[in-house]
């Protein structure tokens, strides 16, 4: 154990640790749960850190060997390397302030290190006056939070709706000249394609993928420079902007200073909007995932037009049982965005004055639903749509025997008469030209010509 | 129009209204929305004027004749006489005070009426000092709360789940001997009768009854007596105790006075959590929904086990279509209550220091959750459930064909194998005796022993 | 009482009705609740029949005189004079069809009358036939759905929201130049002017005003074209852009047919970005009017930097008490769209194949929520924005007050010893300059010098 | 790397893990999201495979040598010590499946490497046909998710909540005469003392604890005995009760077979309602903890009553800051639990047929939520509550200046003569007494004998 001290006074760190006086205290006072901050808001910090010992350098606040080896520490937290370092919970306090020193203990002591200086010394780099100058926790932490989730969401979830997008667009295709049975209200209805049905899907996913992209521009406005409540006091006129400059340019991604400082402390629409865009993607998928597993129901019980891949043995009593486990692993992953979006929604509404502290519940469930999202996707689509196959001679049979085909005759007959000639042919377990052809409504070949599923669509 | 005061002024109001000026200003500044106060509470509040009057009389506060009128005008707004006069909306101050001044009001000017006086004269009867006395909306709000939540669930929810509950008991006796398959993961799995899948729904309903009855002991107790902050200002010692006896005997149900008035004000728990035990009867009346219609999806193209009642045309373009609407009627309430439950939730949460301000929205949630439920069981039962019958070709057809009857071989031949007969059956398209026989796990005669589904329930 | 009879044969209903058998029998069926068909959807609903009617007579399929007649039945629906003629729930068949067919039979039977026919004669208008030609519930629902939601939006709801985003800035201009003590964490914090806190308010509402607005093109695309299961079966090909020009017509805003009707039809992810808009609005609007009633809290024993506008009295027993009630009623709004919004996503996420029948549901949400929204910011802003005024002495009181001034000092004196200063000043309540001179880090000139609040902003 | 084999063929294993083949299997099909299935789950499935083992073997069905190897292995899961070698993943299939196979692949293997066997040989132990004996992941998964739940609950909790009740009524006592002004709708309202206050804190927890306890008895009720439908297929008439019997005395919690097997696979209403019950409890504790912060604001521009421990230094860029951080902490658990709430309920209400596949999904938010909860109860207990203290002339000058005082005047002059006194002192910023005596309404002797803050409570 080594000594760390802050404003507090003296503590004892592991001398192992980079961090300081106030991790360790977070760990102390906030034993609460096993979620730690994620990955992506660590490197999301660290990403910040570096682009402000950058600024400032340029501004000529922090002198160059100073912020080069803040900059040398926080590449080593952008990659991973220390991961270890950042042990501290989500329920902490609501401003993510600990976790603000977390990311300055470290990368003071790893760059102290790095100059062959003493850790916990704070010479040659102090965690507040170096690594956090011209910042706060009130304007790095939501800071990080857009930076994560937009790297997130565009290198990583985009391209996974996409994916799947494409597989169903694929099988869409393959699909094109399936006639089969329509169903509403889960009743037999008239006919489509089955590549018309999964163009449903596809078009759902599109529009998805435009709404989350529609909350990007929020997600692109930078807290930094605001610093403690908005105003921006203790920073370079140039700071902010110049800041979200280089954050753009470290992550080729188009960062700029948020206009309104106030509210981008104050408030968190932004990530509200952005979970309601992720929620909306969710109530597509568990659509679409509800529907295929109802498809490919049975094997000889249920609704059984589809067959999805058998990937692994479905039952521990019941042998050679094959469940549709993707999309109950994707409906699943849904319910549970639905439900981080509600906690979101709250935590998004209860901003006082000039802050909002809920900041890690906010940024956890919003990372957990782009990676739940993600990886959903990926793994249906691999696991799932590229190996969906159908089962022709059921959908045939189901196609053959259906009563709503007779809304065919509604321009020719009526609608009341063709009524009748429903309830006539389910009444007497008939077929339909048979009811029509015995209430004398039409000849059989005249029956033949217009009730043609093929020409239904 | 006449004139009405208050501590603020002078109003005008309409001439043939009993209601004053409060009444009016609330009219003023509250156009929000459509939704009025329910006429539970309207009742329930003037039950509880009519207690307080009756016990300010009997403790010497409030002379003989002042009690007998206010009494009379209670009992004209208890019967819905006076329903038209209390036209507030629920978006209002989260007090619900103005509700209550207009209870106040409107029964201070009928009781001016009934003793000859001049509306808006408070003479003989003034609002806050006699209709108000020894009251606080604060107090008086939340009691009335409660006893329209409880009226309702006792003479209205209970009464209409028991009796979905028994129909359903009609329905598991008279399906107790059909043999059926049964599903999980949507996929085919081993037997039990349909009675047993309805016992399941019945088992449910049990428990969902006895989780509101455990959540009504909370609603028993009531706020009166503690006025403005819980701390029973201005009242008398016995006030609280008397005043729930009386409210307990004009309703027959057993309301006390609640031992800690603080929490009664300030927090809604109990609010909260008998929309937890309803939320909790939601999830079960979804499952039974969805079964039932999914069971009677069809009627060629689904699955088509059951038959339900066909009450109305289902179809504007689909002729002789019918549609599981009592089971879509009943989902959709299902989703509303949990809606409901959300927003009671989160308003439940927000009170502070001696007061709760979402009490209009926590009650007008609460009594539609009620409402919407003891309609949608009692129109399920009446409109669905009596009129339930089966497809025993389709069930029996199913049953034998099922590859799942293979579980039964499992103590005989092992999993493994059993599992080896079940994929030979389904990839082959044949039966499971053909199968097992032709991988040489068991003669014929022996398969048929074993493998019996009205052995396997 | 007259006859009426639909494809499941005779009923009787009320001889002044102008609804038909369908209705009849959904006011039969389903008597859950009290909710009915918001007017919106009906008027939208007869806008739909009125511009089908005469695409309909344009493309060949009804004669002239028939379509007049539906015409001008339908503008009678259009305005609101047959209101008392739509008597049906929300809880019903889950795909609207029984609003549909009473439009269709509300139209009929009107249209007959105003040909001098017998009511219930079909003749010469049939509700299936001609008023709902080529059209299915299932198309025409939702589109009715879009266009109320889009009315109220761009009427109601938009301009609204505008109105008290402009008077937030009247009152932002107005105190521009009031400076005041930040709160973070509800703790003293550096300061800023009252107008700038008021700027981040401003922000919120803009965002929130263009959020909606992205969610509006997904509300122009109309179902209309895709009858029953999205094929379009029994409509000419040109009907759907047709229908859609017409409507944008008669509304005069930019409705388009939708590219893909399957999922119009099954599908309602608009609805839900549309909720979770309206839902990050609220969260928005709940911060706002948090911090006002916080601000304004008091008179002697709160924060009381503002005074709000004194509509009504507060309370029935504490004389002369004056409660933030306009807040209550905005903060009740926004919970109640809080679980609005999350029975929309659970309802959302439910479609099965061609046909999401939770439509009722889903927009009498949505509409109560636009609604709720549109008075909620229109009542904020009359009863409330535009009289606040401020508490000039009790804001300068606390900014001269607090220890967080300090901060000024960071770059003069370093991090640690600005916390040392503060703590003495705080536990030897004395002023920050007091102690910073006796701690020996500044002369006091130097002091005031640095730590001038209206330099920290 | 070893070959281990299921029903699906060969696949290769880490030749260090205990897990088998369909782990493996898990393993590649669903790399989705971080969250793996939390050790309570895993501690509970390992006492279920315990408690089989010993009942099939005490009923015949397994031999003794066998079932001891079982019960080895599984004590050293039920330890904990084989922990990682569960390394499967939430977000699989819904039935938990995969993680009972996880179990009996561990157990088996351990066993058979105990018994000096060959890792996947199945041999002495298969991990179908005899760890997983007599029982389903239908009936185990469910089992074990009450087993987990009830521990969490009985021995974490339900402490952790009479902790926190038990630091509140301390604090009760030692503010019990501490007199303060009351505030509801956040303004100035009659006093009350600050134990009072604490006493509706005691109120609302005492009862949470009972609402708790009251969702128990449902969870006590095990699936086990129900296996893949719920009729019990493949086990012996007394396995359900033995394997209870067995469950309860391992774990010392009366534990009891469920009546209704086909609920108990098929719904999880038990754990919605356990769920609604820790809402309920979050509700609570977000009022507590936001009137502690909002008393504790300050500490010269807020409320200030309360002192609030200052545990670590509460900004990065204001010295000497000291925020109400566990307060944050606990105010985001409450509204997690609130998320997790909103996914449990959408979860249990997507049940069908006889199974409802949300399985793992409801396990793992109900246990977060118990787990948060406990956790935060503790720190909030020993970090905050047992640590506050008064600002006792902060909490008299409140009262002195209060208006609300007035209120003791109504009983002596009238409400409108109450509020008027009330109306000039505000007005022209002067005192109560003074207004009344000006106003001719009392002596300054009698408004004196009646106003009496002491005398309010």
């Amino acid at each position: 154990m080594r000594i760390e001290s802050d404003t507090m006074g003296k503590i004892e760190v592991p001398s192992d640790a980079y961090w300081g006086a106030q991790t360790q205290r977070s760990l102390r006072y906030f034993a609460i749960g096993d979620d730690t901050m994620p990955r992506e808001m660590i490197r999301a910090i660290a990403i910040l850190k570096k682009a402000t010992a950058i600024v400032n350098k340029n501004l000529g606040k922090l002198d160059t060997k100073k912020a080069e080896l803040i900059v040398q520490a926080a590449d080593e937290v952008i990659t991973g390397k220390l991961d270890e370092h950042f042990p501290l919970k989500i329920w902490q306090t609501g401003s993510g302030t600990q976790t603000n020193m977390n990311a300055n203990e470290v990368i003071a002591n790893r760059a102290i290190e790095l100059a062959g200086g003493v850790l916990g010394s704070k010479d040659p780099i102090h965690p507040n006056d170096h690594v956090n100058m011209s910042q706060s926790s009130n304007d790095t932490f939501p800071t990080a939070m857009h930076i994560a989730a937009v790297e997130e969401i565009y290198h990583n979830l985009l391209p996974n709706i996409t994916k799947l997008r494409d597989s169903l667009a694929t099988k869409m295709k393959e699909f094109q000249e399936v006639f089969k049975i329509g169903r509403t209200h889960l009743m037999d209805a008239v006919p489509l394609t089955l590549g018309q049905e999964f163009s449903g899907y596809i078009s759902q996913l599109d529009k998805d993928i435009e709404r989350i992209q529609l909350s990007l521009p929020d997600l692109y406005e930078l807290a930094i420079g605001g610093t403690a409540v908005g105003t921006g006091l203790n920073t370079h006129p140039e700071f902010a902007e110049k800041v979200a400059q280089e954050i753009a340019k470290i992550t080729d991604l188009p960062f700029v200073s948020a206009d309104n400082k106030f509210a981008a402390l104050a408030a968190h629409d932004a990530v509200v909007m952005c979970s309601g865009t992720l929620k909306t993607l969710a109530c597509s998928l568990m659509k679409i995932a509800n529907d295929i597993r109802w498809l490919g129901s049975g094997p000889r019980c249920g609704i059984g037009e589809l067959i999805l891949p058998a990937n692994e043995p479905g039952s521990s009593i019941m042998p050679g049982k094959v469940n549709p486990t993707q999309c109950e692993a994707m409906t699943m992953v849904c319910v549970q965005v639905m439900g981080y979006d509600a906690a979101i929604s709250v935590a998004g509404s209860q901003g006082n004055f000039e802050l909002n502290v809920f900041k890690p519940l906010l940024i956890f469930n919003l990372l957990n639903s782009i990676r739940l999202l993600s990886d959903a996707c990926s793994s249906f689509t691999e696991h799932l749509v590229l190996g969906l196959t159908i089962n022709q001679e059921q959908i045939a049979d189901y196609l053959n025997n259906s009563l709503m085909l007779v809304t065919a005759l509604n321009p020719h007959i009526g609608y009341d008469k063709a009524a009748k000639v429903a309830k006539k042919a389910y009444e007497e377990n008939t077929t339909l030209e048979a009811a029509c052809v015995a209430l004398g409504f039409l000849s059989s070949e005249d029956f033949k010509n217009i009730v043609r599923p093929e020409k239904m669509i």
